[in-house]
């Protein structure tokens, strides 16, 4: 699927920008890129600073004079745009358009062009005419100008999302909180009844006046979820905090 | 919601990236920046530059000498990680994050630290494990790194999203778990100093071989996310054993 979305940037003024384009692109798993008549060098030290080791798709980028030659062979445009203008158009979010994308990238023959106007203007009426559809990224009214590079970076995360959603590949999902096993439920128990018995040797808890003590306690450690090896580190201390005190409490007695 | 919401920059390199992160932030509606032992300039042509408006963010973040002092009120910290070490860490992707936080947020005391790396080397060891959590943006596993600003906008994207699904459906939130508050990061960091000195008074601890207890105890006791008053009593406990354990050593001495 990824290999089937372009990135097309509109008359592009600052090679940093398309620096770092291409660093988004290649750290979510794009890997095409067209410039409609750029505005700039696209290969700079700026550019390539930028990239910071994806310069790669900057030397493999095309450039193209016209939009309409540049997604000529995309079986779906879509237009980034701040606001929809004078004439109203189907506006997306970036996460419901990526949420389609699996599907409209399904043929071979599929191709997305998700496509950035200039820095200061954005894209035209003319060309968010020839889009299918306009993305709208969420933003601060009061300061709804995103840089382009942050604009493709949010565009092509969401396009990894939903990748990584299709293909429900292990690193999509979360990990586990652990990677141990949790402790038993009896070893849990035994946890309990070894710390109440410490916390009376040590004189911070009194069975006939128990407060609501082990009760906190046990919502606490519960709610941790305690590894077998978080488990034996604290059976570990309660013994050694008996120890320590009992030597004190037989004071003169053996060991 | 979003103005609880704190973003922390450790050793920042390049004033570029923090003008690129402002930016983002106030794009998302974010206001909150903190600065740990930056290792440039934060006011320069470059920064206002790359800000773009926002530069009014950059003269307000607050510049501070540890992560513990920039996060010392926070109730949740959450460190972005490439991958999760040495020791598992509770991990998270951006989305999952962003979704707790109309809930984590709730309180007027909240507030939520988004911990991000030096550009060279991210957060070291010891920095991740003074976060709860560990948040990893999905990634092409060839080409991993993300630019600063670029990860920051990923995060600040998903924080923007979330606050707005909570705008349209206020009531559909949960109860929050407890009624309690949760201890704040500073309480957290006194406790694991208090418990250190305990486990080398009971003999339990030899800071010479420390082999991983600190940092299993500190995964153990973060990923619970204790409330104040868990917090009193597990303190309680350490004073009390501190208290048995000392009598016993100064034998034959006062009390």
């Amino acid at each position: 699927m990824l290999e089937r979305i372009r990135i097309v940037l509109i008359g592009t003024s600052h090679p940093g920008n398309i620096g770092g384009v291409v660093r988004a692109m290649h750290n979510m798993g794009l890997t095409d890129l067209a410039l409609v008549a750029p505005r700039c060098d696209v290969i700079t030290q700026e550019s390539i600073s930028r990239a910071s080791g994806a310069d790669h798709l900057l030397h493999n980028a095309r450039v193209y004079p016209t939009l309409e030659e540049a997604v000529a062979d995309c079986t779906l445009a879509v237009g980034a745009s701040a606001r929809s203008r004078t004439l109203p158009w189907p506006m997306v979010t970036p996460r419901t358009l990526a949420e389609r994308l699996p599907q409209e990238c399904q043929s071979e023959d599929a191709r997305v062009a998700l496509v950035f106007g200039r820095e200061d203007s954005g894209l035209s009426n003319a060309e968010l005419q020839r889009c299918h559809a306009h993305v709208h990224i969420p933003t601060n009214p009061d300061f709804s100008s995103l840089n382009l590079a942050a604009a493709v970076q949010v565009m092509v995360y969401e396009c990894r999302m939903a990748w990584l959603a299709q293909q429900e590949e292990p690193s999509a999902q979360e990990t586990p909180d652990t990677e141990e096993a949790p402790a038993t439920h009896a070893e849990l128990e035994r946890y309990f009844e070894h710390l109440e018995r410490t916390l009376v040797t040590v004189g911070f808890h009194d069975p006939a006046q128990p407060r609501q003590l082990m009760a906190r306690l046990r919502r606490l450690y519960l709610r941790a979820r305690v590894e077998k090896m978080e488990m034996n580190i604290l059976r570990g201390i309660l013994s050694a905090t008996e120890k320590a005190a009992s030597n004190k409490a037989g004071s003169g007695a053996n060991h």
